[in-house]
């Protein structure tokens, strides 16, 4: 009953609860007492949802902080209620079996032992990390099992590679193996840039570092130019999506190409990795091929919490080994995949902090002051606000085409780019394209537009397609016909315009024959 | 000059190509010999496309068979010219840095030493795999690997777990470690089924097997019960969802239930592993959270080729070292997961090969037949050979719909069902559907259909909605708009009817007015 009053009480599921308890027994001594930091670590949930079900099993009894001052030892044990409620929610203590050799990487970084000894004095010699860049460097051996990885996978040796961010040092981990082709690294920190750029003077290396805010659009030299791209971004929905996906815009078009990210369960919920996953597969041609264990470890934790004035003893005392730690994602690119436009972000988007972030949840323990749910991003959303406004002229244009004898209908390569470009030209929002390729011959292509929505459908054994396109608010449809004209080539076109939604009944009217555009 | 055209001549993106490079310089010796058996586990290319390249890279001169008679070694070697072309595709002979301890698992077996000692004599026990259910086990170590990997997430101390199909014997390595604390056996195989409940019985193991062909609905009382499910299911796309849908289906509701199954690259191209991915997060509330090191391998291998009468020396000796291995592959339930509904697969669907698969790549080699490209599933796809043939009359029939003040336009809310069923009931075929709602309020949803297209555009604020419908074939693009109509109910409504496509010129006829449907 008590139980079950406390999944209750706590707002988490049942299941977050088993995640913390779980943690605290793997990293439980004999008296079951653990070490707070390394249960946060573990737990798989966000920070500051450890946070709060750790206070409530305090509060119930359920869990005890032996140093209540907080001076000398970040512990937490359970009770023997504590107990009770671990085996009623089925919780075991397992024994930690993740490999020795290589922390649970898979791989081992021995061929690498050159470089490597000549990596560990630049890190002891780099800038000290800044949270206003939302930096916390990795340990020595966390960046060399990610680079082992990557090499293992084909993604080093003779590969052009971009680190979009860069406060582990990775370029000059790869740069220090002579194994990549290239190796760009944007970064907007001026003090790493020149730091990165020292050492590579100074040691001869093949890497090249642009100074540059990666909110911002890179530069074009860059696009469709890389083999590999590497990110360690920040954990907001929006923060992941625009690290990642300016990545995607560097790699160069077609299949075999990677892209690496670093995310964890620390700073970002399930939800969240559902949202990015989702998002990623539904808007690249791009698999999974990866998820590694969380085992690269920043040396990130003395810094948190000074200056907050909290009331949350075991974290009083500072960590006494790396705690805060990533899984390493990797993605590769299908042939058919195409690179997405470089974007600026939104500068009302927060890239860093929502509630899951670290930063966020001391404050809150400091302040007492609920926190609010994570933002649902931007680009989920859009501005339809007007829609209601132009009940008056008709909602929406829809233009119907028939385009014969067309020259190049003979594939569907190129043909996402020309409805990228064409919806754009007519200054609408591409939301979701999907181009359809049919057995034996035959394409189709469907893309939800911001402003309603385009259709095409290709016979190409018969030169012939066609295409709808149906807006609203300002964007002109004709404008994406005309420009679709312009990649097919069709002989022979046809064209009515049919206004949608004209306020009340009798909203059809006869079809406007459109003039041909030129 | 000749590379290039060697791409265009194998079909094969350069990419492909690469992928088959790397892993002979991978596992070549110093003369660049490569057993042809660790290429293909490690090309990560479906074997009928690596047989392919390899026998193209032979005719050009750039790949040599050393024993042409295939009676000694299945050894393969790269040429010069083979060297060359290497160079070109930036493909770099790489180090194996695979962890030796884990086998790049990440996971250590050693507290489980005693079920492993158990076991082995078991495994050598078991009823020999049986390729009519497309079986082959995994070696000891590579199961005590999974469990590794599945007890340090938590998902076997006192789990309630579901294994489907169990070739692998990975009941009983669970049983033995006294651990779980519910294990069931769904398994079509009458011998293992047996085998493994005699074993049960004798070491008086916590095991219950139910023989029962997976393809039908499973037993009721199994259904939403399991913590975990594992799966190691044929690899057409067809396959993978039957085997770990039905695995969801039996996973309690709600967060932190976890599945696993293994799928490799050898009978799976990543885009196969796309299709899944992407089918798996958009209908279920899971995320990926684990995507391994392909660190399975499997006693296969003896059994192939045999009896068929093949012209490729290098696999006429059968294979010294496993060398079939797959990638396991963890999701966990969100909080709002809901258990699907368990289902018989449609006795039409080929769940077992396709053109990637292993013996139907052999099959080809022995026929000199040409395969044809995977079969893109039913649900996915469509015959649209038809289609030219209705050019006649029109390739597609487009009806465009306005529904005004609509009861039921609310909210996105079971539109998305009665998009499904209003397809269903036209015989066509939902490719992909994407509703999308729109903030403040509107929402819209386009589907591709194998037989074109649906798109709604709703204006809630207005009781308004803008339908279209195009079909090509004989789905009957008015039931679907009839069935919407229902959905919506809305009082007023106007439609016209466009053919599309009429051959030639003066396609576009003036458009029909239907009468409004009952």
């Amino acid at each position: 009953m008590e139980m079950t009053a406390l999944s209750r009480l706590t707002g988490a599921g049942s299941d977050d609860i088993a995640r913390v308890l779980r943690a605290i027994l793997e990293y439980a001594d004999e008296t079951l007492s653990a070490d707070a930091w390394q249960v946060a670590g573990h737990a798989n949930v966000p920070f500051a949802d450890l946070l709060d079900i750790l206070q409530k099993l305090r509060e119930r009894g359920l869990l005890e902080f032996p140093d209540s001052s907080g001076a000398s030892t970040s512990e937490v044990r359970l009770t023997k209620q504590g107990e009770a409620l671990a085996r009623e929610l089925r919780v075991a203590r397992t024994e930690n079996v993740t490999c020795q050799t290589c922390a649970g990487s898979g791989f081992e970084f021995e061929p690498f032992h050159d470089a490597y000894h000549q990596f560990i004095p630049l890190l002891a010699q780099r800038p000290p990390a800044e949270s206003t860049y939302d930096q916390g460097a990795l340990t020595a051996d966390s960046v060399f099992r990610r680079l082992a990885l990557m090499y293992a996978k084909g993604d080093v040796a003779d590969q052009r590679i971009l680190l979009l961010g860069d406060d582990d040092l990775l370029s000059l981990a790869l740069a220090l193996t002579g194994l990549p082709r290239e190796i760009v690294v944007v970064e907007i920190d001026p003090r790493l840039c020149e730091f990165i750029e020292r050492v590579a003077r100074e040691k001869n290396l093949n890497l090249r570092v642009i100074q540059h805010d990666a909110r911002e659009k890179l530069p074009a030299d860059l696009r469709a130019h890389f083999d590999t791209f590497v990110t360690d971004p920040s954990e907001t929905i929006q923060g992941l999506l625009l690290f990642v996906e300016k990545g995607l815009a560097m790699l160069a078009p077609g299949g075999g190409r990677a892209g690496y990210f670093g995310i964890t369960l620390i700073e970002a919920s399930m939800l969240k990795w559902n949202v990015w996953e989702r998002h990623l597969l539904q808007n690249h041609a791009l698999v999974f091929t990866h998820i590694s264990e969380p085992f690269s470890l920043y040396a990130k934790g003395n810094e948190l919490g000074s200056g907050v004035n909290i009331n949350f003893p075991p974290m009083l005392v500072p960590p006494r080994a790396p705690w805060y730690r990533s899984s390493f994602f990797r993605v590769e690119t299908l042939k058919e995949f195409v690179p997405p436009a470089d974007y600026d972000s939104n500068p009302h988007d927060e890239l860093y902090q929502d509630a899951e972030s670290l930063d966020e949840a001391w404050a809150v323990l400091a302040s007492g002051q609920a926190q609010s749910p994570i933002p649902v991003p931007e680009e989920f959303l859009n501005a339809s606000a007007q829609r209601a406004a132009q009940a008056q002229n008709g909602l929406g244009r829809h233009v119907i085409a028939e385009f014969w004898n067309c020259e190049n209908a003979q594939s569907e390569n190129g043909l996402a780019d020309a409805i990228e470009q064409a919806v754009r030209s007519a200054r609408a929002t591409l939301l979701d394209l999907n181009v359809r390729r049919f057995y034996p011959q035959g394409y189709s292509a469907i893309a939800l537009l911001a402003e309603s929505h385009l259709s095409l459908h290709a016979w190409p054994e018969l030169g012939y397609v066609a295409l709808d396109v149906f807006t609203c608010g300002d964007a002109d449809p004709q404008k994406i016909v005309q420009q679709l004209e312009k990649h097919f080539r069709p002989r022979n076109t046809e064209y009515i315009k049919i206004p949608r939604g004209r306020v009340r009944m009798g909203l059809l009217p006869e079809p406007i024959t459109l003039p041909v555009p030129v």
